[in-house]
């Protein structure tokens, strides 16, 4: 970045916190000393005054418009990330059902998510990609879920690995989804889920809160010594005000759901978009006759994440940091994992991939 | 404010969120586009980037320099606010000690923090201001403490009482401290301490990051059955990235230090300002001959929250509209106690208290 100033924006492929809509952070921007009608920042104002009031009911409202959540479902914006969800699902869910959940393990998170359900019940793991360092998905056919289990646990989008997948699950028990990093990418059918949960650093907002969808009639499981903020119900009942909400996030959190509905027009033109995006990317990947090799099987290959690599760590090191020079940031694969890692989160503009996959091929022409 | 533009701002005495330093606020709105040298906003960079892991570095070590904090000590950013503390103070402290906690009640968030504790252990309140409505402070010789309890619990500052302990508590017991809501607005003798914490969102920043400073040798005790963001040790051997941080939190965080250390000048001037401040609203409700009714003792009066009601509650609510007409806003007590708070944190100029002042004398001339 040596020939830009110091102001100069980059195409952030982060993989979270990642890019914010433009439009979302000029108005947070224009209204961070004072916002309009409020005498003071929404850094400053109380939690309980009519001002934030209005922006915590205004988000709800909007993520239950954009994702066609019913009143049978508590909208929670809660703290602690995805880590505190992954103890929260199990220490909730799990009491008093017939059955332990069962867990479909299609990458890192859902593999953290089952160590911690393993402190609270005896979860029963009934798929893991492991065996193909998660690569793939499992065919939902060929899974026998259990009926009395008290959920079915299965993570959405892989960050790490690029596994996303491809179609909603029919399960018979109720069904926790880790929709972290490609929640509000895509139209969801809520009928079918029990709790979906994300924290918003990926599409929905900065990182700071999470956002928690719940069917009501799955709370008030959590055992009686169960601390405070780990239940459910505490959030339910004072409509996320147990204590103090991250204000700030949620006031983006807002302002991106609004960039949604207005600028954009919901979630299936964004899921258009998305898949838009990502078609490119896989294109150069699957026209490059090996140069690039994806990580993910075709078949459930990340809208979100792009993983792949070049035939060695060098190559692979020279690409980011050449991507870097060109203002192409935030590349480098995962440090458990390595290789190359591209982040398309909605608010990655078109011309951000078309510039990347220029320089995709251009490095491959150079080096191929 | 029929009078006042849809941006002017006003004096916020919000008890929290609160009011920041508008130097503060003002780089953080020449910033939020793009931080710069970043390429991104603070709000879209990774967390593991080194534009990140600097201000992190930053808002630590800042934190160290005000608080004197030596390297006996691990200083934690984490989520949840003070509600999560109230838990993971007694899980991660109770365990394996010869004798439960001591816990000092001096207000509504000890008795949470109480109620949080009994949870998980037995702990022993050794004094409890409830007999007079929470408008006092133990006599700390008093206190029969045991020198073999987990731990000494104190509240530094009931927020919603208005009252702050006057002096430091020599505990045989390691000493744990909510000090959410008078965090950096004085020096505090560190080495008296086992465990302070605080919530960001009076002196220290916004919602969304809560400040934990731990004796090192008091972590390792969490049952190994606790949930894993519950756990002090994974914070501290992530260096508070065991999950992603509240990137932007931590940053005002840091901004907010660096204004104490560089334009205030340490906490020991804050301190001499906010003793200032504080002893001009006490001097309005003392020399009002009773139209003004504190609810503190005088000896344990918070410089932070200043408590206080007339003869009924027709006039506390005249007041809190008038004082909002005149753009003095956030005087509300808390919808528990009622009657009328002042909360003059750090950043409250003095502009905001003498303003104030003038009000009250107005007031109590019409009314009284």
């Amino acid at each position: 970045m040596a020939t830009q100033s110091n102001t100069q924006r980059v195409f952030n492929f982060s993989a979270g916190p990642a890019v914010l809509p433009m439009s979302v952070l000029e108005q947070a921007q224009a209204e961070l000393i004072c916002l309009p009608g409020a005498g003071a920042s929404v850094l400053e104002i109380s939690h309980r005054g009519a001002a934030f009031i209005e922006i915590m009911n205004s988000a709800v409202a909007r993520l239950r418009d954009l994702l066609g959540i019913s009143d049978e479902f508590e909208v929670l914006l809660l703290q602690g990330g995805s880590r505190l969800q992954f103890s929260m699902t199990a220490i909730n869910l799990a009491p008093g059902a017939a059955a332990p959940p069962d867990y479909v393990i299609t990458g890192t998170w859902g593999k953290k998510a089952l160590e911690e359900a393993q402190k609270v019940c005896a979860p029963r793991v009934v798929w893991d990609g492991k065996p193909h360092n998660y690569s793939e998905a499992p065919d939902w056919s060929s899974l026998e879920l259990n009926p009395q289990a008290a959920y079915a646990y299965i993570t959405s989008n892989e960050t790490i690995q690029g596994v996303q997948l491809p179609t909603d699950l029919d399960s018979p028990a109720p069904l926790v989804c880790d929709s972290s990093s490609d929640f509000l990418s895509r139209p969801v059918p809520m009928d079918k889920y029990g709790l979906l949960y994300a924290c918003a650093q990926k599409n929905a907002g900065p990182a700071g809160v999470t956002v928690v969808i719940i069917r009501k009639d799955l709370m008030g499981r959590a055992p009686s010594d169960t601390p405070g903020y780990l239940d459910y119900r505490n959030h339910a009942e004072a409509e996320s005000m147990y204590n103090t909400p991250p204000t700030f996030a949620i006031y983006l959190l807002d302002l991106v759901c609004k960039w949604l509905q207005q600028d954009v027009g919901g979630l299936a033109n964004i899921e258009r978009q998305n898949i838009d995006k990502a078609n490119q990317v896989y294109t150069v990947i699957d026209e490059s006759d090996g140069f690039y090799q994806g990580h993910a099987e075709k078949s459930c290959r990340s809208m979100m994440n792009a993983t792949f690599r070049m035939a060695n760590e060098q190559l692979d090191k020279q690409f980011i940091a050449e991507a870097r020079e060109q203002g192409l940031d935030g590349l480098k694969g995962h440090r458990s994992v390595g290789g190359v890692r591209v982040s398309m989160y909605n608010a990655m503009p078109l011309e951000g991939i078309s510039t990347l996959c220029q320089f995709m091929r251009d490095f491959m022409n150079r080096n191929g």
